[in-house]
């Protein structure tokens, strides 16, 4: 809860605009009657990062525990898979040494495959690394993904992403390669290429995790690909199903929260379509400027409960947003219990106020500036190689109807970044059809975790594919909220999630170094 | 053996000086008192392979069963890695399904994985593919490897190789890309999503078969990788390894025959110094020109003992060039049975003579032209990514002491690539290093066929690394025989090896077709 005693209207204000203006342009919803072009490109929170610290109100600070790092730099091929004659750019990594035990006893290096936000913000947030590393003497290492943060190739990002050319490297594949030539070079440079490496990432970052475990399984003995959505591509998985999620985080809360919401989409086309409507729009929701069209607040009240849905842990957090725990149950209880006769805009207002505005320091809120679209680093690659379809269906979804369209989707990726999509690339690359049967045979030591309240784990793995390619599923939990620190308010179920992650860890390394024990006395 | 009847001098010179100007340039070993810069980059047999239709003696060609196969194209992308705008190349492929039991019966599909040359010759040479097929009810792939025969990107031979820009996208991890694209577009054309896949390849085809398993496991059910030597990279097996094989080849049939060839580069140079050494040398060794300098003969006698290794079949063939069974053999006895008297290099030239003249119609022979490096796909490979370091030691090896220098090496791609060799990337993409134990607790259905009287098996996986991933190794095999058409006079222990392929691929794809059942029943 917010210090009263302590107003901090000018960091709050930084904060929430730093928020609004990071959604994506081109993801919220349509109101039913005005189908739009191709505006639901998948969401992550690596957005919620800064290049720049997020100032944060100093009674929180203290909350969050200290991590200590080196930041170091190396120098990153910019195109592994050519010989063309590109500049090597500065790959940013983070590094703390003050619990490995060393090289010659192979000492665990503990090895966050970083996503699409700059670096130092994942590694605060990722504190189950961090409460790890001293468990099994490991080392800790946090690289960046390249074109994030400070890895920036062509030496600024003005620069990096200045054109579909200069971007053009911005891909998984290169990213995965960043990290093994890192971690490569790293081993040799120490005499430590003996230790094991383990994968964690969360997210996209899972993603990474899982995929380097499968592409550099002699780099990698194992990955915790925390809420990891490999298969939310093509048709591997219904394209209702992350909004179906979402949805269902409001309905079980209450019906009625979930029916208002689903009304709101049409009352509020139809105010905006009366005279001044757009002006009594403004005022409803508090924005800082004048609505110019209404897609521009659907998308807003869109992002909220999207976002809200991967964040509705069960404790207060701040990861994106100063959130009470169970937010969404906030969210409806406002919603709900609004005297009679409120509007159901009125309403919704009450409701997304708890996301965008908990600490109640908004004065007023800035609706995203969508003009420089093609600065975002996500947009550019799910325009490229992350294609997921998304679309909301009549009943178990609360938002508009909408339909993915992959040709609408094409002409906006060629509008924003003249590029063009390559659906199908993902699952070429990867795999993700049939996953039971591909995988089941082939490969080993992957935990996929999720949380049935994140909508991106509908997108993940479910289910044990093998004895050592397993699915952990929390029913009660949210967007690897595993991976975050420990906490005081955890629930059971979570201590017990990752006490069974810690013992699956375990035993991929013991039996690394029984193996290597064998070969060696071999 | 030759047709006396039929004397063939103008289609046996056509042979013989393609064959000799496509030795690379700068492999062979240096005379010891000469110590060379970085000669001896990998040799593998693509380059027999030409782009037309290498002339044959009509009566041998009856002895070949013949092939049948559609040819086709595959617009394919130069770049799959990045997102630059690069021109689609056509990507040739040969196909045959007239054994093919049809999608809905989930036919397997035979795929061989293009090496490093024209694809038609590599269909010639790999009968065991062919013989499979019908047995199987198997659809047949061959797909070309970029860059060589027809599959030309920018249009042509000429414009693909006209520097280091054009030749940049000539890598492993883009044909394994083309590869996985290819399968997936041709099997989602056809219906055929559900269809087991099981990779084929010799050689360079060998390790791009055993990495496309590990890398695309879900495209593929399993690999036979035949000669596929994956661990000639960096320090993973000792650089004498690859000569010190050759020179054992001669030893087992004769130490005087292994004692002559080493005396000889002394000789060479002793002979090649005095005065009118070389144009005494061009007689002794029947050159069609002057010769202008030792290296060059040294070159073309190191070729022919290296090639002689690799084709050292038990039966006559016409792999590489029309030679007797187990032509080593015969050198040998060339070599040792000349006349008392008879010079040492005489006796090699009469050696040699088995590998660049069986057939006896050669006038005179051509030595390489070593000017147009830059057109050999092959060392453009060995100069960017398949720096397989080679040596030649004091005892054991039969050629002149040499050391491998990475820096005398980087400086000749330089020279005539203008490109910088990266010599670790091979193990940082693929692995290599701690094979056993990296590969046991990760991957399935690979087979590891090697004949230990070929030099590259030394580099290559001669044990078992788990219950499915399988070294087969013959005694007296040589490169990839497993491979090629069945003859009458195949020896027991090679039928046995063909026999217990079959059976693996057979648990493969048994395997296969019930997990996919118990997956569908579940």
């Amino acid at each position: 809860m917010p210090n009263p005693k302590l107003p901090l209207p000018i960091i709050v204000v930084v904060i929430i605009a730093f928020v609004i203006t990071s959604f994506p342009p081109s993801l919220a919803p349509q109101p039913s009657n005005s189908p739009s072009s191709s505006k639901w490109a998948p969401r992550f929170l690596g957005k919620f990062s800064t290049t720049t610290p997020k100032p944060r109100p100093p009674h929180r600070q203290q909350q969050q525990p200290k991590i200590r790092y080196e930041t170091r730099y190396f120098a990153q091929r910019l195109d592994h898979f050519s010989f063309t004659d590109t500049p090597k750019f500065q790959h940013r990594y983070l590094i703390n040494t003050e619990h490995w035990v060393g090289a010659q006893r192979l000492g665990p290096i503990f090895f966050y495959c970083g996503n699409e936000g700059g670096i130092e913000w994942f590694a605060e947030n990722t504190g189950f690394v961090w409460e790890l590393a001293p468990r099994f003497g490991a080392m800790v290492l946090f690289p960046e993904h390249r074109y994030y943060g400070e890895s920036m190739p062509y030496g600024s990002e003005e620069e990096a992403y200045k054109n579909a050319s200069t971007l053009s490297f911005l891909t998984a594949e290169q990213a995965l390669a960043d990290f093994a030539v890192l971690i490569t070079e790293l081993k040799r440079n120490l005499s430590a290429e003996g230790c094991p490496v383990v994968l964690f990432g969360g997210s996209y970052g899972g993603m990474l995790a899982a995929w380097m475990r499968l592409k550099y399984p002699h780099i990698a003995i194992g990955a915790l690909a925390s809420s990891a959505p490999i298969l939310q591509f093509e048709d591997i998985v219904p394209t209702e199903t992350f909004y179906n999620i979402v949805s269902n985080d409001f309905r079980r809360e209450s019906s009625s929260c979930f029916n208002t919401i689903k009304e709101s989409w049409d009352a509020l086309v139809t105010e905006g379509q009366k005279d001044n409507g757009l002006v009594q729009l403004t005022k409803t929701f508090r924005l800082c400027r004048e609505l110019k069209k209404i897609d521009d607040l659907s998308d807003w009240l869109d992002s909220a409960y999207s976002y809200l849905a991967m964040v509705n842990y069960p404790y207060p957090a701040e990861f994106v947003m100063p959130l009470p725990g169970h937010p969404i149950k906030e969210v409806c209880r406002k919603i709900d219990d609004c005297p009679d006769g409120t509007s159901t805009l009125e309403r919704v207002f009450e409701g997304v106020s708890i996301f965008y505005n908990y600490t109640g320091q908004a004065e007023c809120f800035e609706l995203e500036d969508t003009s420089d679209v093609g600065t975002d680093g996500w947009n550019w690659q799910a325009c490229t190689e992350m294609v997921m379809p998304m679309s909301s269906g009549r009943d178990a979804s609360m938002f508009p109807t909408y339909d993915f369209n992959l040709s609408s989707f094409e002409d906006e990726c060629l509008k924003n970044y003249n590029v063009k999509p390559r659906p199908t690339w993902i699952t070429t690359e990867y795999g993700g059809h049939d996953i039971m049967v591909t995988l089941k045979a082939f490969g080993s030591n992957i935990i996929f975790s999720n949380g049935l309240l994140d909508p991106w784990s509908g997108g993940s793995v479910l289910q044990n594919v093998s004895e050592t390619i397993i699915a952990l599923v929390a029913e009660e939990g949210a967007h690897h909220l595993d991976l975050r620190f420990s906490t005081k308010d955890d629930p059971k179920w979570l201590i017990e999630q990752r006490e069974t992650e810690i013992k699956l860890i375990e035993g991929w390394i013991e039996k690394f170094y029984q193996e290597r024990k064998a070969d060696f006395d071999m």
